[in-house]
């Protein structure tokens, strides 16, 4: 992976659109997970709290499909950014997204203690709508694969 | 809906199951769902608290992923407690269930501050897994869709 870090697409939201428990900056119960470029992927990295348990000793798996959804939707936002020409911290305020279907295949009991990896790849599959396939990762052991489709938020969302 | 509550699940796994952060009836940081028996169909409710949002107003898709995920496994184990001859807190331990793959369609935007309901359709499709259909309503509106399928969980889980 890149050793330059980039801005996180979470950290340039308005702040309406920062309270998501899964990567609000500013919902503090939240998770605050944060998604980055890295290179033509996008990567978000998240350790689990001690409470993030399936059965002790190993992670829960409605967090993974959390992480993978809300990585879906930060990786649309990151990739419409981009082919509107900017990367994060540049530009308008970047697009926001939201979920139309959350897909998880769960490969192996994940451990807890470990810092976990998703890598996403992000494709247009319609002019309002985007698909990210992403593997989780724990370490190096492919754990977890999702696939997220997520549309551009309607302007009546937010009143 | 029944009148009668019955017994959730749950409240019936042995201790060394009951952590799970969405259904562990130990672990106090969790949701602590339950899920019970209503006729042939399983139910699980759950009131969303204030920091489980996806923007203000509106409930995080990541948190119906959960109850979904939970909601499965445990309707799958109370169908095999059932095919095997028991009601919930009824005959031996209950069978325990991981989850092989989650999917879910989000159908509608979901407003905080109204409780939820799943109601799931259990099918046994193999014989170590079992298919849960799940439907989510806030109030009477059908906000989401789900499919869990979920397998017995191997012995070598717990160690």
């Amino acid at each position: 992976m890149a050793e330059r870090i980039s801005t996180a697409i979470q950290d340039t939201y308005d702040e309406k659109y920062s309270w998501c428990y899964g990567c609000g900056r500013l919902n503090e119960q939240g998770l605050q997970i944060k998604t980055r470029w890295e290179g033509e992927e996008t990567v978000t990295t998240y350790l689990p709290r001690a409470e993030h348990m399936a059965i002790p000793g190993f992670v829960y798996g409605g967090l993974i499909a959390s992480i993978i959804d809300c990585h879906g939707t930060a990786s649309a936002a990151l990739a419409l950014h981009r082919k509107n020409g900017f990367e994060p911290g540049e530009g308008p305020e970047p697009p926001r997204f939201v979920t139309a279907s959350l897909h998880i295949d769960y490969l192996k009991p994940i451990p807890q203690n470990v810092s976990l990896t998703a890598i996403g790849k992000v494709e247009e599959i319609h002019p309002k709508k985007w698909q990210v396939r992403t593997e989780m990762y724990a370490k190096d052991t492919l754990c977890a694969k999702g696939e997220v489709i997520t549309a551009i938020m309607p302007k009546t969302f937010i009143k």
